[in-house]
């Protein structure tokens, strides 16, 4: 199983050879997350839980290519902007883990802030 | 570095010892993705480049936040709908080294079917 | 009731005695509808359809507030791009008539392209 | 110029003509606006200030297309709800004008609760 670090070196390799670096602001690869994002969403819209459990079994390969679209995008902004992403998610792990106790928060949807 | 299985792992344990799987259905879970990434895309908003610059250099850590938000729910929803997300990683590079052949989209940020 | 053309005016009223138009460039002004949108979004996350019905209820006007913000953009953009949004809508619902006639549409939300 | 309500009755004809309510639950209907707001977002990204100015010009139609199917769900949204989307805005733009008096946000793109 490949780690953060090669795939980051890998996606790294694909943009500078085609030399993309230069189009790649912060701003418009936020923007290039959240189109893959809703591109992922629209797979779901409008399909009842029923419908959703087929969907995904036939297009299973679609949806993993937008899951990859969004990871993509997730490991070049962490690069570009020198962010550890492993560390920052073991550290939002530990911050959600204090903001979301177990005894309190098991089997509730409530957001934090009204826990 | 870890790789992706542990950090899936653990936050599939966060998430199960909070019994929390019950509300994770794929349309829910791919809305919480746009809006996590909504929410880094935000801190772009209404600036420059020269803003953006000086915003990153202060926030990396508010969006080194945001970047693990939206890598948690791409773990989670890979993991619930079994993609082996590596793997469509692997796979979608290597169709869009097929899309974006180096010869041709060098420098340029015009979309494949457009080349 | 108010047509656009009188909304329009009164929300550019309130931009410009602000000097705000300067910021309003199309990408972060098409980046703010998207995260009003979200915003929106937001209301109906991890609620099935009964707590929907709650939800609403009892914010209908958090709601109505989502709504307005998201067509304060709407309508700031169609008029700094000079385009005549009532008439735009016209002939999208034109073009849609065609796109999903009813003997061949009705009761089923199949994309037009699969129709 | 048609009003709000004139524009309404006619895309709810639309929809009900083609028996698609059964389909309009809020979180989908959420999800669809989201989608058109990005959708729009789409025609600037990876663009300049100059590229955008000259997609606009050449681009016009489409682009109130994109308008249009975002004001067609809100519209639609505001409707099933029972909001009175004019009186929403309304009491939003008094609301904002409280939040931002010009005299403290002039010029300034400062959020409301740091100015």
């Amino acid at each position: 199983m490949k780690n953060l670090t090669d795939l980051t070196k890998q996606i790294i390799k694909f943009r500078d050879e085609r030399d993309w670096k230069k189009f790649h602001n912060p701003k418009d690869v936020a923007l290039s997350l959240v189109l893959e994002a809703a591109e992922l969403m629209e797979h779901f819209q409008w399909k009842n839980e029923g419908e959703i459990k087929k969907h995904i079994s036939k297009s299973k390969k679609e949806i993993g290519e937008e899951l990859a679209d969004v990871l993509y995008w997730v490991l070049l902004m962490s690069h570009d902007l020198k962010i550890d992403l492993a560390d920052a998610l073991e550290k939002k792990m530990k911050k959600n883990e204090k903001k979301y106790p177990i005894s309190k928060s098991k089997g509730k949807h409530t957001k934090y802030n009204k826990l």
